[in-house]
């Protein structure tokens, strides 16, 4: 998927979320997770995206949580190498 | 790892870095990360855990922020079944 759609979709999903905050909406984001996954999108770009989108929806976010998700996308890290062994590791077996 | 050992050990690294914000919390962010793969943690349980450490730690968060947390939460569902799938696989690897 192009960054750009991929943007434009988790954007889309978010918003909506937030304007009805309903199960439905959370149904819809486990499914926009999945299909990530099928992209092979890993958890630490998820973070990132969710960060950008963000910073674009909620405009008024303050330093302290901004910088909190800088903090959250380096723990992450690693789990992405972890995914991207993952991906491989099944390939092989397949 | 116990969780409440592991809430505040989260708890004690975020809050390092946030008082200090510099490029050796975020590598100890980054060296957490690692050493809860080593624990088996999985990536929703890393957003899980930061959620409930920022909610203590900043508790100022609006509405919007919290709910947008769901919302990453819910996105990583297949995430962290993904991550036990490639433990289990790494481990008939062995």
């Amino acid at each position: 998927m192009d960054s750009q759609i991929l943007y434009e979709k988790y954007e889309k999903v978010l918003l909506n979320y937030l304007e009805n905050r309903n199960e439905k909406g959370l149904y819809k984001a486990q499914q926009f997770g999945r299909e990530m996954i099928e992209q092979n999108i890993s958890p630490e770009e998820v973070v990132s995206l969710h960060v950008k989108v963000l910073t674009q929806a909620l405009p008024y976010l303050d330093q302290d949580v901004l910088d909190t998700f800088d903090f959250l996308l380096e723990v992450m890290m690693d789990y992405g190498l972890a995914y991207r062994e993952h991906q491989s590791l099944r390939d092989k077996q397949r």
